[in-house]
């Protein structure tokens, strides 16, 4: 078994310095930090930052990455800053469609090179995933197995920071044990001939619906340069049409650019034909993000924008799964 | 024992109509279909609609109400839609600060017209929380009493849709009695002369952090005339300064107005001491919600722009706990 581990940064790689927690460690460090033993694993150090730092560009370094390598290894493991893993891990799997080996992400809330930190459980469960030969992009954390693009950041600091939701956990890892939650052959990620498909147009931008939101700020958003809003919308989705009418803006803004409607609560998605509200916003050409993560939906409207010539072409890809992102599509 | 219920629509109060679910009923039709026994409760419908239409005046509205039956009543319940109830529940507790009364909101996930609603649970436990006599702004739904400032709607759909965040529930109630998790002292909710404090400018933008985030997104908020910015950051709270550089941009934005981060992960808040890119943020001028929930940092921050001169008066408002929001400042 050969496994490749490729080191990006982040808590995980973190030094306490007179400026705060900084990111510092290779890959080779973190190892011998996690008392991990080194047999059959290559390393390499891609970048080094904060993943608060991270940008899209980096998401195209790191696929190319993946893709060069993907024959040579059994598997890979990326270790990264928790704060935007779920960005990078949804991203990757828009990216590298169809990959053949399993590529898991992981990182830790304590930096490894600290007492008590989770950096030798979740690599260890990292490695251990990766060996199993189940293709995909994925998180683990915590023992926890999920798909790259199911999961979130829901604890800011908490050891158990990562959830699946709107899906099951893949699988826990216990010990050398492996327990399915899902057979890998129904996880809904694409079969067929793997692909570095890198086209994105990073020009999103994200605001949440509060009462009496202007829309003026949304159309000052639009007139700036922004190709594709999405708005976080209250419960299972809508728009205000009463003082504030966010509605008529959005149908102005809508026929121009893509706007995608996602939920502010935590789970459940959208479904936007139950209410008055909602079914006004998608006759004014809302595109529902159904059940994806939110940062499935940033990340996929990004990817959407660098394969599509027109709004129309966006709320196709938007609506269709196509890395197992999405389940319900949510109208 | 006599308590008020005060209607302002929402799903508890809608019927299905051609155009989806719409709000309808009046506080004594939705009694009606509870079963609830009217004995020693008076109504009044004050408005009734789909909460995503509620707007700022419409808090104005309610606190007045509230206000001026106070006096006249051992308790008072508001019935109101889910989407934007802890927005509104927040509110009130800026707006109606050391009420001397119970203000119990409550709605419902499912319409009190239909069958297997759980408009009877919530309500009746709102009825009985009220007769408590514990003073304070607070939500009542699925069995869980939970401070109005602490609970966001964490499910689109499900019906346990509330939870208290950062914070435990203040009790729970059981048929006729009611179990406390904290006892009535210990809410650090303002105690004095209750005031009616209704002065706010909810000219308020939420933006979330995402990778590749234009700057230019931003300022063209602040520049149509945004009088206050809330930026839900990742993890812990921080600002990238690699490629396109929010961090200088939001320095020049929060000498205007103010910036404040709050997070996007669903538990644990902002404490943006830790990490490199928290401090840099910090000396940016941003102020931080510290473990404050999302719908309680926009409405304090809509209150606090009606009651500041400065950014320095936002910024001591936002970091002083008021009505009980506010444990951890976050710096």
């Amino acid at each position: 078994m050969k496994i490749l581990i490729i080191g990006t940064g982040g808590t995980i790689a973190s030094k306490m310095t007179e400026v705060g927690y900084k990111s510092q460690l290779g890959v080779d460090e973190i190892l011998e930090a996690t008392g991990i033993d080194r047999e059959g694993i290559d390393t390499i150090d891609l970048m080094n930052m904060d993943s608060t730092l991270i940008q899209p560009q980096d998401w195209v370094t790191m696929a190319r990455a993946v893709y060069e390598h993907r024959e040579d290894y059994d598997g890979i493991v990326i270790t990264h800053g928790t704060d935007t893993l779920a960005y990078t891990s949804s991203m990757l799997s828009f990216m590298l469609r169809n990959i053949d080996l399993p590529v898991v992400l992981t990182g830790s809330m304590l930096p490894a090179s600290e007492p008590n930190s989770d950096a030798p459980r979740n690599l260890r469960a990292a490695i251990r995933f990766a060996k199993e030969g189940v293709p995909g992009i994925f998180i683990a954390f915590m023992d926890k197995i999920m798909l790259g693009n199911r999961a979130s950041k829901v604890h800011s600091h908490g050891l158990n920071a990562f959830q699946s939701i709107n899906y099951p956990d893949v699988a826990y890892v216990k010990g050398e044990d492996v327990l399915y939650r899902i057979s890998p052959e129904e996880l809904k990620i694409g079969r067929g001939r793997p692909l570095l498909d890198t086209d994105i147009n990073p020009d999103v931008a994200y605001m949440r619906l509060i009462p009496g939101l202007k829309p003026e700020f949304l159309k000052s958003v639009f007139e700036s340069g922004c190709k594709g809003i999405v708005i976080e919308g209250y419960g299972v989705g809508g728009l205000p049409y009463r003082n504030r009418n966010v509605l008529s803006t959005v149908a102005e803004i809508s026929r121009r650019i893509p706007v995608v409607m996602t939920t502010q609560a935590v789970y459940g998605g959208v479904d936007m034909s139950r209410y008055e509200v909602g079914r006004k916003a998608l006759e004014a050409g809302v595109i529902p993000a159904g059940d994806m993560t939110k940062e499935a939906t940033v990340t996929k409207l990004m990817w959407a924008l660098g394969h599509a010539n027109s709004v129309e072409d966006v709320r196709k890809i938007m609506t269709t799964n196509l890395a197992g992102e999405l389940g319900d599509p949510g109208y």
